[in-house]
């Protein structure tokens, strides 16, 4: 081949060999895949000069304190989702989601072309952390009850596995947030010693059995309209990564969040279909239910913004955002995606 | 820094220099811009050694002969739409998007996980392309009207600039389908030569002034419910590659199809407003015009499958996903989004 002519002279690909901790288990084979995959381009396009090893959780640290140990340097990398960290401080959790902020598409918007990994990084250099988009899960299940819930009064007392500003916002509403690692969900469900949870969504939901105890099975999950994974990495190491690695790892790691997005969207239309089949009792949440949520939320947001400056700051560069991007979705998308709806209800796709 | 040890021995980047034909003016920055952000991660991937130049529509060769530029050798690669060639084969179009199909992460799952791309090339190589999704428009806009259109007898004698089998479906109601390039259009607008036109959406056709001649702009564009693109390698050139460079070009290629989507989701939002302040009169189809357009759509479908193999595969395969898909999407997605939506129209977002 005429084009593939003379070897160059200089080398530039220094050998690298990083550890990235996962903050999930293999079982969730779709999101800890994603870092698999991050690492495989990287590899890749180095020639297998820059390795980066995957671990699950647990294998090195726990998968919630993952971006703990990038910031100690324990680890080079870490793939994880910011809002583990909401205890460190909420503004951790608008890399990933918050309750009623963006859908997965609007993320990546926001994200590349709206200055939200800029503001991202801002705030997380304070912990010493440098941070990539690097997948989505899109919008999530609402969860799993054991009883229908139908007003906002059915909330009252509910103990429900579920995290971070979530949790939060449930809690003004009279519920009681529990945190539980995801092998203590199910056992809790069946007893009793919890009447719900959220977990992901129709493929990762079903490998847990969940509907066997808990039937009901609610949508949307209004915390997590499109839950964005991270790489963090340790400043220091990033810092001395050579600049041709850093532009490799941007490209893999935007390769990998849109992998990781399709994979979900193929592999969900097959489970719910499943779930359903074996019992699952799809429910939406009630308007009331809903508004009060997003009444709630409210309530929070004017709460932390108030005291919080980081906070703040990027909430609003969201949220401005979102209020121009719900506006055209309503446009061709949604039209779109409703005359689709329409077709597939009425038997016609 | 440690880990940034000893310099490689082994040369594995050869040199290598292709040029890219774009089917794209660069006034389309979006979309032109798609294959220089591709052309520019490959870059930084391989230390420079493979480059890969970007030429424009008209540079080499006309937008619409970009794939032939690739099946004869006259360039390596091209970024183009299938659709541009159902003269040779409507099957080309389902690489792209063909009327009542999938939308953008639906097309993305469809491909990268639903045996999408496989398919697509099985037919390709008898054209001597190998050919890998990058970028999409999202949902497209249905396009500009000089006078409202309600009803299908609307459609009579109505004479839109409009591609491919869209233009198929629209003369199956009575439409007089135009081919004209983007320059001719708003000149043959303003004097009525024809009566409608569709472009893209808000971002790119603010660009062409369209709203000044035709003043009602209809939603959605059926046909092009997420408009792929993709890059078309010559068969040879392609095999030619190192290993490593075809892993390296997959990559660079998935990272600049989720840019392209984050960029249109970003700057559309703000078009549309600009559009609408300027004058553009918004309106969804009608549902008889919408339900005509689909079912006429279903008509060509069942002539195209009875005789044509090539595309009946690949036709198949996309609706076997799209019935589950849009089943799916139906519960988490769009009942997020819906309740957003009722939230932005309330003006509380």
């Amino acid at each position: 081949a005429g084009t593939l002519a003379r070897p160059a002279l200089a080398q530039s690909n220094p050998k690298v060999s990083w550890r990235l901790t996962s903050s999930f288990p293999k079982s969730l084979d779709t999101i800890y895949g994603t870092a698999e995959i991050f690492a495989k381009y990287v590899a890749q396009a180095t020639d297998n000069n820059f390795q980066i090893q995957v671990f699950a959780a647990g294998e090195i640290v726990p998968g919630l304190q993952a971006a703990d140990a990038v910031t100690n340097g324990t680890v080079e990398l870490c793939h994880t989702a910011g809002y583990y960290y909401v205890g460190k401080d909420p503004t951790w959790a608008l890399a990933t989601a918050v309750p009623f902020a963006l859908n997965a598409r609007m993320q990546n918007a926001w994200m590349y072309y709206g200055g939200g990994v800029d503001l991202v990084n801002n705030f997380l250099a304070k912990s010493n952390i440098y941070a990539l988009p690097c997948g989505n899960t899109g919008a999530q299940m609402g969860g799993w009850f054991r009883k229908e819930v139908n007003t906002v009064a059915d909330l009252n007392g509910l103990k429900m596995r579920i995290a971070g500003l979530a949790g939060n916002v449930l809690a003004k509403l009279g519920g009681v947030p529990q945190q539980l690692a995801g092998g203590d969900i199910y056992p809790a469900l069946e007893k009793g010693t919890i009447d719900a949870t959220e977990w992901v969504g129709p493929y990762d939901d079903e490998k847990l059995g969940f509907y066997k105890v808990a039937p009901y099975y609610y949508y949307p999950a209004f915390w997590e309209g499109g839950a964005m994974l991270h790489l963090m990495f340790n400043q220091q190491k990033w810092n001395e990564l050579p600049e041709t690695y850093k532009g490799i790892v941007k490209a893999a790691a935007q390769a990998a969040n849109c992998d990781m997005l399709a994979k979900y969207d193929y592999v969900n239309p097959q489970a719910i279909r499943r779930l359903a089949a074996a019992g699952a009792q799809l429910r939406p949440f009630s308007q009331e239910i809903s508004q009060a949520y997003f009444d709630a939320a409210q309530q929070l947001y004017a709460e932390l913004t108030a005291k919080n400056q980081d906070f703040k700051t990027i909430y609003e560069s969201m949220t401005a955002y979102r209020r121009d991007a719900y506006l055209w979705f309503q446009v061709a998308e949604y039209s779109y995606d409703t005359f689709m709806m329409v077709q597939q209800r009425g038997n016609k796709l």
